[in-house]
């Protein structure tokens, strides 16, 4: 089943409803109105539908694997996640200053509804590391952002969001992950992590992970966490004591490795504080935000993709006589008003959410 | 996660609201009472805890499995089977003439539950058989019922409902199976079934299939469907021409079997007509509404296992501290009020839905 990105459908949102052409009027936007959203549309679509969207039945049978540490994504996921660095799609919303393209959110929604509706797994990869970007841009210092945001932006490493732990999910405060303090500044850290999108795979040079830990002595519950930068593999090129152990077996986006991660097991793992001590929820926050709302997206990509899958199976599903009487044989359920209708219910829902996100 | 037979509540129901004494007043069920209902409930409860939901999460790990035309049901469902055809469970419902128990629905119902509660897939097959059963009880010849009644209720054969061909599911006008007549007045089928629950398995010696088929000359449409017996077996011990060519890979229910059927890919496959020609689907209608009746009782089971899991999980899952400041660290989570609002609700339509079965 293939997926077309319903182009026409969201350059009517941003002319319409969102005005774009307004969007473009504000300072750092001046490049981006209508026609440039619509060149954006078509060559995102021309990638999701050609590249993306047919890696995802086949992905969903071949999933992510797990062996000895490191974790095989799906087949022709890296030569994609590739193409898509290359074309910039990374960095589509970031800043100008670090590789990014610095186009409006508007324009960005659009594009990431795309890869959502071609493969839901693929997308979570830049899902995240739009989260850890955008992160280090709120509280990560200069030699932060300069080192750690151009190199996801072009596609050479990836980031990932470490909140959960066996005992700690929903309520934070019960993050046992702790941070010893090096003379040097930087930090050590030791702790489990479970649920980690993306937290091992094998499509970038490193991965970046942004981890919540605890300080000897900090005050107890969430007010007593703080944000820590962890790569896989550090600066002077040796591996961190980050590691795999194991990857979650799911119902759905199996493509997608949900990694169990174990922080320090043999020495400590390097790692750097952003921000203030005990501000860390606060700043993981930032980057939460960012994953709720692409989650909002991603319930739009899945229901177009639904939506397209649902006409093109009711087209071809021949059964029952039409009901008034136009044809003396069964004909494609399509022609039923009950099947039309649950369409159009489809197709509105749809389109009435994408044109509030 | 184990299983525990709300046999209290069903009693309940039975006691105060069906009034089962009332229905022991009814001939030939004056053996029905309340206390006999308690009885077969608590053995019935002992049955499904303890043997088959076991068996309930090991066989969704090891569904069952095709091989050259043979299908092997998953661990321990052979087993179960026997132990639930010996100890009378197939017959709950039927007459004693063909020896059944001659019990009422009302019970044969909450035994249902349970079955479904413990194994979903398990519980399929006896499903299908009941509704050959009450077919054959209704439009069967009393040779017929002489026949296959008696061995389905004991358990060496089973009943599977063969409607659904490749271009006809809701729309049975399609059907185009055919029925040729041969001169001893039994007839031959030829065509595909598809979508057939158990209709291939090891768990008895035999399988009665009841087949829609269209004779020659037959009137179109759903006026002109005829129902068959189509033993697996024939009487004389000969494997009869329908064979089993694969079976479906679900995402759920993966250990019953449903089934693609080929019928006469080999000369014909022998069959009875049950009733007149031309009457398939009125009769077949009789074996469908068990069948609903039957999949409204697995909703009611499946909300009762859910709800005893739920409940299990939210006295396991410590998370966040009460609102009511009763405990200053994080509690189970059935102690957080909007999780036992939840609790009661799934628990409040369980029982509803059960009072109206």
């Amino acid at each position: 089943m293939t997926y077309r990105a319903p182009v026409e459908e969201m350059l009517f949102v941003m002319q319409e409803l969102a005005g774009i052409d307004a969007v473009a009027q504000l300072p750092g936007h001046e490049e981006a109105g209508y026609d440039t959203a619509a060149a954006v549309l078509e060559e995102c679509a021309r990638f999701n539908e050609g590249v993306v969207a047919p890696l995802n039945h086949p992905a969903d049978q071949s999933p992510s694997s797990f062996q000895d540490g490191r974790v095989t994504t799906s087949p022709g996921f890296k030569a994609a996640f590739a193409q898509f660095a290359a074309g910039g799609w990374q960095g589509l919303q970031h800043p100008p200053q670090f590789g990014g393209q610095g186009l409006p959110k508007l324009i960005h929604s659009a594009c990431a509804e795309m890869v959502n509706s071609a493969s839901l797994s693929f997308a979570l990869c830049p899902l995240l590391t739009d989260g850890a970007i955008e992160a280090l841009l709120t509280a990560g210092s200069e030699e932060q952002q300069a080192a750690y945001i151009p190199k996801m932006i072009d596609g050479s490493w990836t980031g990932s969001m470490n909140l959960t732990e066996p005992q700690a999910g929903s309520d934070l405060s019960l993050v046992r992950t702790r941070a010893e303090p090096r003379a040097d500044g930087s930090w050590l850290l030791f702790g489990t992590k479970v649920f980690i999108t993306y937290g091992e795979h094998d499509l970038a040079d490193n991965i970046v992970h942004l981890v919540l830990a605890r300080v000897a002595g900090a005050p107890e519950g969430v007010k007593g966490i703080s944000l820590f930068i962890c790569p896989k593999v550090l600066a002077d090129g040796t591996r961190n004591d980050v590691h795999c152990v194991s990857i979650e077996h799911k119902l759905g986006i199996k493509a997608s490795p949900t990694a169990v991660l174990q922080y320090g097991d043999h020495g400590g793992a390097v790692a750097y504080l952003v921000g203030q001590e005990n501000h860390g929820l606060e700043y993981m926050f930032v980057m939460m935000n960012a994953a709720r709302f692409g989650v909002g997206i991603q319930g739009i990509a899945l229901a177009e993709r639904a939506y397209q899958q649902a006409v093109a199976y009711a087209r071809e599903r021949v059964q029952s006589r039409p009901a008034d009487g136009s044809l003396s044989r069964a004909a494609p359920i399509i022609q039923h008003p009950d099947v039309r209708r649950m369409l159009m219910t489809m197709r509105a829902h749809t389109e009435g959410c994408r044109a509030l996100a």
